[in-house]
Order: structure tokens, then C-alpha cells, then sequence
């Protein structure tokens, strides 16, 4: 276990969080792990079982999103985020090859992933029987080897893994969704010019004004908040802490300042550290050779 | 259809949400109609196809809440939140009755209930095969209808609807969670003495020190803030809205202060109303026997 190249990512294998992990590394020269939680992703990572994890933090389709912020600020202490990857949530409607839409009599999708299509199951599809998987991968293996009637809801990458075809492209009803996802790691990332900050506030009690006097501090200093949530702290109904995520580095002379201001008024201030924010996407060969190549193997529980 | 008396929420029969109706609604003096997401519920209330619906709209184990809030901020005009509801997330193991743990060789579980119970699973339950369902209410379905060897992971309210025992109760890993659902319809609440405001700020542009000067008018008045959460509009990345909920009524004089105040510095304000905060739930009796009259039909997409 261990070493320099290994890399945890929330599986199965098929998923977009491997998606994500795919547009960062190249599994040519790093072992894919995954596992199947966001937890035990996070947990990997801190025993030193992976040197870095992937994991969904807004906007999956995969599950919920709170996991990975809660892992992050109350699980866990010095793991940081070392980059973030922004992916286009794209799923279409695979089978095996030489299948027609119209003999398609069951779908395999997971809830989350179904209730993203429902418009285009009820037009398309309105007398085929929506069977639940627990993730995209898992209904592509399905209709890869259980059931040549069936089709199954997920990205690109399950068709690919699973030897399947698109038979229907882009069939989620609303406009194009994001996925952001973020590297896990124990490494600093240097100052690229063009970064973000991940700082969770601990509030030492619940009163008006606790969040403008750190605002202030920012805004003073002209810094530019990206994300800024409250959490229950998951201790006492009411209290709270916020994850704030901003545009600079904590090398940054203006964002030390706002740290070393805030540090002493706050119960604790919780670094993720300062790393580069998402920029393009692999291309689409490039991703599809790495796809070709990838192989994962499950993580220890 | 339509009616003072109709209550729509987010189905199947069984779930969380039904438990959370039960809380506010006597379903002998109401009709209660269920919805395949949380879109819909809302969409029903829009068109009067029932006077009220209940959604979840915080950390629960049945959907994304994203879904929820982008629901009341983008996708309605003119409704409001009437009340809220929080209950807490228990989840059992639930068996035909004189079912052993010791013969369970499946569980049917929806995936983001089954991340919930991971830990407990594997220790209580190594060999059994998890079958992924839609909702906690068709797992307990596949259980009583389908498979005697096999139990499902859900509430009371499913054990109760369904026929079914609990024969290992609180199977989740985690310290017992709670989801908060809102009541959303047409009408204003009162003040009740004990209130809550929910508010969308949308930013014209994204500048620092946006959120700041809103934060500001609330401090000021001493208004408490409950939760505060950036979102995207949906439109451009980067283009962030603000949802607020704060304690006071918009008929106190300071909230009403307040929202003067920031109306002509925002691109808008979108209010979701003021309502009475979560109070205590029914007792178990009481709640035992709703259950047992409860039904449901479902909803016209």
C-alpha cells in the first residue's frame, strides 16, 4: 500500500468521480483505488493507503454532497485540497451494441441519476421498467451481463468500461449540470496565480453579526468569496460553522491578513488549504485512451 | 382536484416525507396525494392541483435537497413556505414478521440509505447482497411482496404501511441525524411570537463585499441568521444567489427595515415567506394511528 501514485477515488469503477480522477492522472504510471464511500476515500487518504483520494463536493448525481464537506471539517485534520476538477454531468442511455431504442424493455439507473430523466423516460421510454442500481456503474454492468433487453443511465466512461453503445445521448431533462470534485491530499499546493482557498469558520456561539465581522475581513481586503454555506456543526441543533471558499492563496499577503484577523475571534479556523481552480478539460481522445487503460481495485474496508 | 384539503408531498408512500406530512395533517380530514420528485410536488401546488405540498429541504437521506431549494428559488413564483417540520432520520431493519436477523440473505435498500448503514451492514450482515431500490418504501414493497429471505432498510412509517417488523432497530452508523421539511402553499403564516423569514438574494454582479453589504442591514436590526447558503442562478457559473433564513417575521418591524433597505441594491429579493419555527413532533401513539389511516394516491404528471 501507500507510495507516491496511488490514487483513492468514491467508486465503482464506471462512475464520474473516476471520470474526475481520469482528467488528472494518468493510469499508465498510478494505481486506482476505489471505494465506496466518500468517508472511506477521505479516511484512505489520512492512513496513508492512497497518497491522494477524489471526491464529488457539489452537484453529483452520485449522492449527496454534504459526506464530502462533513468528512473534510469534522472528520479529519491536515488532509488538504490540492485541486479541484469541474466536469459537465452528461448521462445517456446505454446498451450492448447493435440494440434499438425500441426494444429496450427495462432501465437500469440509480435514484438519483432517474429522477434526472424523467421527462425523457416518460416521452421516450414510457413502458420500460426503471429498475434502481446503486450507481451508474452498476446498472451498466447489468445490461452488460444480466439482461440484453435492458438498457442502463450513466456517463460515457461506463459504456467504455462496460463495452456498451450510446443508443441515446444527453437524456437528463434539465440544461447541462456541473459536477465540482477536489483532490484530496497532504501536499500544499505552490501559488499558480490563479487559486482558490478552503477555510471552515467555527462560530464560539450563535449571535447576530458573528458572520458580517468575518466577512468584513475579507471585504476590507478586497477578496472575492466563490462559496460561502453554513453547516450545523453536528453537534448541537443551531450551532454553526461556514465553509468559505475564496479566490487567492494563503501565500497571498491580503489573504494572511484576513486569516491572522480572524484566527483569534473564532472558536477555530480550519485550513483546506490554497490550491489552482479548475481550468479545461482533457480532451476527449486523450481521455478516451486513458479510459482504455484504466483499471481500479477495490480499497480495504 | 384543487381543494382547501389536499396535501401533496414527495413519494412513494412510506417514506420520510409521509412521515413528515403525518406530523401537520390528520389524514382523515385531508387527501393526501404523493409525487416522483420534489419538483412535481411544487408544480402541483403552482397549478392548485392540491393546496399543499411537503418537501425536504435539508440533509435527508431520500434526494438531493439542491433539488428542493432550486425548486422555490428558480422554478416557481408566488409560493410560500407555511411551516416547517423536522424529524428525526431513523432507519430500520425491516422484516416479514417471525423473520430472523440470522436468515436475512438480502437487503433491499435505496444507495444513499445503504451509505448510511455501511458499517452496521458489515458487521451485522457480512454475507447478505444488497439490492439497490428507488425509496425506502419500495424496498419494504420488494420485501413483503417479493422476497421472504430478504429485508429492507427503512422507517417505521414503511414497516407500518408495508405489514413488515422492525427486527434490528437505528441501523445507521452515524449519531442519529434530521432532516427538516417545509409546508409549501399560498397562504402567509401569522406571526406566531416564533418565527422564521426565508429570503433569495440575487446578486447583480459578483463583486466582494456583496454579501457584506446585505449581512450588514440584518446585523444592524440584530437580526439572527439561520442559515445562509450561496448557490449558482443556474445560469452563468459563477453567478451566485444567496438563500437566507432568518428569525423574526416580515411583519416585525425590523425585518420589514431590513428587506427595505436591501430591495433596491439587489438585482432582486425573492421571499419565500415567514413561518413558525419547527416546534415538538406528535407523540408516537398519536402518530401510530395517522399511519394506520393513512392513504395515498398519486399524483397526475
Amino acid at each position: 500500500m501507500g507510495g507516491g501514485q496511488t490514487f483513492g477515488f468514491l467508486g465503482p469503477p464506471g462512475t464520474f468521480t473516476q471520470e474526475a480522477v481520469l482528467q488528472v492522472v494518468d493510469p499508465e504510471s498510478a494505481e486506482l483505488v476505489y471505494y465506496p464511500t466518500v468517508e472511506e476515500v477521505v479516511h484512505a487518504v489520512e492512513r496513508g493507503e492512497v497518497a491522494r483520494g477524489m471526491i464529488p463536493i457539489e452537484n453529483s448525481v452520485e449522492g449527496t454532497v454534504n459526506a464530502s464537506i462533513d468528512a473534510l471539517g469534522f472528520e479529519t485534520e491536515g488532509l488538504l485540497i490540492e485541486r479541484e476538477v469541474i466536469l459537465a454531468v452528461r448521462l445517456h442511455l446505454l446498451a450492448r451494441a447493435g440494440a434499438a431504442l425500441a426494444g429496450v424493455k427495462e432501465v437500469y439507473s440509480m435514484p438519483h441519476a432517474t429522477a434526472q430523466c424523467r421527462r425523457w423516460l416518460r416521452e421516450n421510454l414510457p413502458d420500460a421498467k426503471i429498475i434502481a442500481a446503486n450507481s451508474t456503474a452498476e446498472a451498466a454492468g447489468r445490461v452488460a451481463y444480466e439482461n440484453a433487453d435492458a438498457a442502463a443511465i450513466g456517463p460515457n466512461l461506463a459504456a467504455q468500461l462496460f463495452g456498451l453503445e450510446v443508443i441515446a445521448r444527453d437524456v437528463t431533462d434539465h440544461a447541462e449540470a456541473e459536477t465540482r470534485f477536489v483532490v484530496v491530499g497532504r501536499d500544499a499546493a505552490e501559488p499558480s496565480g490563479r487559486d482558490k482557498t478552503s477555510l471552515i469558520a467555527f462560530i464560539a456561539e450563535d449571535k447576530p453579526g458573528a458572520l458580517l465581522e468575518i466577512l468584513q475581513e475579507f471585504a476590507e481586503r478586497k477578496i472575492n468569496l466563490t462559496k460561502l454555506e453554513s453547516r450545523p456543526t453536528k453537534r448541537v441543533l443551531g450551532e454553526y460553522c461556514f465553509f468559505i471558499d475564496l479566490e487567492g492563496h494563503l501565500s497571498d499577503e491580503h489573504v494572511a491578513g484576513a486569516v491572522a484577523a480572524l484566527e483569534p475571534r473564532l472558536a477555530r479556523l480550519k485550513s483546506l488549504g490554497s490550491y489552482p481552480r479548475a481550468v479545461g478539460r482533457l480532451d476527449a481522445e486523450r481521455l478516451a485512451r486513458r479510459a482504455r487503460s484504466a483499471k481500479a481495485r477495490a480499497g480495504s474496508e
